[in-house]
């Protein structure tokens, strides 16, 4: 194998609904099947009283995360998946749930030459 | 907020005992406490047949997740701890319980000027 999965670091700046628990959860798992994935287990939890969330979705193929801070309209999002799926396809669902301002999207390949 | 939080990508090379789930989640709670971070969550998932480990802690300042590939004695780690947490302390635990020959840490700072 050339590297063990693609690593993508998702910011978004300016963002909206970060504190909707089920928006967020119906938008990981829609990216996640975008991207060929298969989702293993899902957990979100809700913080008070910012409404921020953290969740992970562990997939076959990795895993992805959200941490939400509502109050500064920003969320640091990771998209890690090995094998045949693509994890930029699961940008476009963040793009239509959240309306960011801008999105910042950094790719590491990790495991290059493992 | 100068920044949401620091996230570390740590990769094991020539690491061993990537299969044993169990000394993983040992490691991986040490690593977080060591850190000075709340646990909020913990998941692992054990492949067949190659024994290859996929787990997250959800932590109340992000979060924790391990990818192993034990036929490639080669880990992804990812460390994100925001506050006053320092994610670099739970380094040690790794090459404790791993021995790899070598970590590559690769330090993001996200949500830079939020």
């Amino acid at each position: 194998i050339r590297y063990a999965g693609t690593h993508l670091l998702i910011d978004l700046w300016g963002a909206s609904k970060l504190d909707d628990i089920n928006l967020i959860e119906r938008t990981l798992r829609a990216g996640a099947d975008e991207a060929g994935a298969t989702i293993l287990h899902c957990h979100l939890h809700h913080f008070e009283p910012n409404g921020g969330v953290s969740g992970v979705l562990v997939l076959a193929e990795s895993h992805i995360s959200i941490h939400t801070w509502p109050e500064a309209s920003f969320a640091a999002l990771d998209v890690f998946m090995c094998g045949d799926c693509d994890p930029h396809k699961a940008i476009p669902f963040l793009q239509d749930a959240f309306s960011p301002n801008r999105i910042d999207v950094d790719e590491q390949l990790r495991g290059k030459d493992v």
